[in-house]
C-alpha cells in the first residue's frame, strides 16, 4: 500500500531535508529515525529503508567534508505489540542500529530534540480508545447496534472526531517535542477527500456489511446485543481540513505537504470478485481486535464469512460507491 | 547480588561523571544510559533506576543554568531475550525514555558516539560460545568428559582465556566508540582474585559437582558420552590482571576502579545446607543453556538432583575451599 507514496518522500527528502541544519542541531553525527505504530514487519523494514537510502543519498550528493552519519532507527508500537517477532525478523545486513520503542505514540516516547524524521504509516487512523461516549447508553452518541460511525447519526461521528481531535492533538504535540528543529514529520493513513462521507466509500460499506453480519449473529443467539453494542472500531478517517486545523493549532510545524492521495490498487478495481478481497484485508488487520471482543477462530470465521456474502449480494451498489478506491492521507510537515 | 556494589557506583557518579562535558558532547539534552545484557528484569529496572537517580541528583546539586537533562535508557540483550515480557514488566511511572536494543555486545550495537553511560551486570563473564578447540576430539584442549574449564588441563583453559580475551576486546572495542568522550563504562560480573584458580572457588566446586551428576547419568546409559562432551559452559571468570591487559590493549579508555569485590553473601556461608543453594542458583542461572542441550524438565531435575546431592558429600571440603565466595570483578572505566 505504501509503494504508491514512495516517490512523493523521496522528493521530500531530496528537495526539503536540511541535512546539514538536523545533524548540527541533533549533534554527533548520527541520524535518528522513528517507525511510530512499527507493527510487526516486512514491510516496516522496506519503509524504513527506503527513507535510509535517500538520506544517505542525499548526503554523498552534497559531498560534505564530515564523516557519514550513521542512521538509529526505532520501532515504535504499543506495549503489547511483538517486538520479540519484530527483532527475529530484523534483516541482518541491515545498514542502521535498530532499537524497539514500546509506547503509544499519542504520548511523549522519545527525549526532546531527539528525532531528525518521524514516520508513521497505516496507523495515524487508529485512536487511543473508542470513543467512551459511543458505547453510554445514557448519551445521545450512543451507537446502538452499530460498530462505527460510518452509518450512525451525527453524534457518533462527532464523538469519533473528537476523539481523534484529542488523539492527533496529542500526537503533533508529542512529535514538536521530539523533534529537532528543521526536522521531518511523515505520515501517510486512511483519510476522505474534504467534503466526502465516510459512509460514500467502498471502505464504509464493507464496515456496514461487516456490521450487518454481526447483527444477523445476534439475531441468530450466536452473540449478544450487548457484545454488539459494547463493540466499536476504534479508527477515524480525518479529512485533509481536519488535519490542517490540528497542525495549524499545534503552531510548532510548518505544512510541506497535506492531501488526498491514491494507492495504485489493483483487487479494489477487479469487481465482485475482488470486492471479497476488502473481507480479507479488513480481517487480516483487524483480527485481533475482534477477536479480543468476540473470541476465537470459529466465531470470526461466521463474521467475516458473513460480510463477504453480504458483500457479494450488494456488489452493484458498492461498486458504484462515490470513492472506488481506499483514499490515503499523505501529510508532510517540518518542526519550525 | 548488585546491592553490594551500589555505594561504589554512586561514589563513581557524584566524583568522577563530569556531566557538563557529557551533556556538551553528546549534544542536545539528553543522557543516554545502556544496560547490557539486561536480561528481562525486574533487577535490571533496579540498577538503572539507580544509576538515573544519582545522575539526577548530580545534576540538581550542580545547579546548572540549562533544562534538566532527560534521561534514555537502551536495554541490550540477545535478539532471543524476551522484550516482550521485558517491555510488559518496565515500571509504568519512570522517569526515563525506555528502548530495547536486540544484538551481541560483544559487536556495535549503538552509534558511535551515542552512549554517555553503559552499564552491565552479571553478563560480561558469557562468551559468544564456546571456544570451538574445546569440542574438538583432534584438539589438544578436547575437554572430554568436562563441562568447564575449571578442573580441567591446561590448554583447555587457555581456549577459553583466548575466546575471552577475543570476546572482551571486541567489548571493550564497540563500547570505545559507542561511549562520548567522558563518557563511563561499569561491569560487574564474576571473577577470580588474581593468582587463584577457579578450582580453588566454591563455584568451581559446584560446577564440578554438576559435571559429576551428568558423568554418572553417562554411566547409567541415560545420557550419551557425546552429549557429554559436546556440552561446555560458555562462561569465563577472568583475573582483574586480564581486565587490566585488556583494557591496555585497547588504549581508548582510563582505568578508574578494577578489583575483587565480594557480595554480601548470605547462604553460602551457611554451610551444607545453604551449599545446596548453589546448584538451585546455577540451574535458576543456566537452566535454559543446559535445556537447550540436554532436553526438558525431567533430565534437568536429575542432573540438579545429583548435583546437590554430590554438593552435600562434599560440603566439609567444600566449605573448606580457599575461596568461600562468589568473587565479584567491578569495573569501572572513563572514555578518554
Amino acid at each position: 500500500m505504501m509503494d504508491s507514496v514512495r516517490p512523493r518522500t523521496e522528493e521530500l527528502i531530496a528537495e526539503k531535508l536540511d541535512l546539514e541544519r538536523l545533524l548540527a542541531a541533533g549533534g554527533g553525527n548520527t541520524f535518528r529515525v522513528a517507525d511510530l505504530g512499527c507493527s510487526i514487519g516486512p514491510n516496516t523494514f522496506h519503509n524504513v529503508e527506503h527513507i535510509v537510502q535517500q538520506v544517505r543519498q542525499k548526503y554523498n550528493h552534497m559531498m560534505m567534508t564530515s564523516a557519514a552519519p550513521e542512521f538509529q532507527v526505532f520501532f515504535n508500537d504499543q506495549v503489547n505489540n511483538d517486538f520479540n517477532a519484530l527483532f527475529r525478523s530484523l534483516p541482518p545486513e541491515r545498514d542502521y542500529f535498530a532499537a524497539g520503542v514500546p509506547g503509544s505514540f499519542h504520548t511523549r516516547v522519545f527525549p526532546n530534540s531527539s528525532l531528525h524524521l518521524a514516520y508513521s504509516a497505516s496507523s495515524a487512523h487508529w485512536l487511543s480508545r473508542v470513543p467512551p461516549e459511543v458505547v453510554d447508553r445514557g448519551s445521545p452518541a450512543w451507537n446502538r447496534g452499530m460498530i462505527h460511525y460510518g452509518s450512525a447519526p451525527k453524534p457518533v461521528e462527532d464523538a469519533y472526531r473528537a476523539q481523534f481531535r484529542k488523539d492527533m492533538g496529542g500526537f503533533l504535540r508529542a512529535r514538536s517535542e521530539e523533534l529537532v528543529s528543521g526536522g521531518m514529520l511523515v505520515l501517510v493513513f486512511p483519510g476522505l477527500p474534504d467534503g466526502m462521507l465516510h459512509s460514500e466509500t467502498q471502505a464504509g460499506s464493507v464496515i456496514y456489511c461487516v456490521n450487518l453480519s454481526i447483527l444477523d449473529l445476534v439475531r441468530q443467539g450466536v452473540l449478544e446485543e450487548d457484545q454488539l453494542d459494547n463493540f466499536n472500531l476504534p479508527i477515524y478517517f480525518p479529512h485533509p481540513w481536519e488535519m490542517r486545523e490540528l497542525v495549524e493549532e499545534n503552531q510548532c510545524f510548518s505544512c510541506i505537504e497535506l492531501e488526498v492521495v491514491s494507492p495504485e490498487s489493483t483487487w479494489l478495481q477487479q469487481g465482485g470478485v475482488g470486492l471479497r478481497g476488502w473481507a480479507v484485508a479488513m480481517r487480516a488487520g483487524m483480527e485481533e481486535l475482534f477477536a479480543r471482543h468476540f473470541g476465537g477462530e470459529e466465531i470470526l470465521d461466521r463474521i467475516f464469512d458473513g460480510a463477504s456474502q453480504k458483500i457479494a449480494e450488494r456488489a452493484e451498489v458498492i461498486m458504484n460507491t462515490k470513492c472506488k478506491e481506499l483514499p490515503l492521507l499523505y501529510v508532510a510537515l517540518q518542526r519550525k
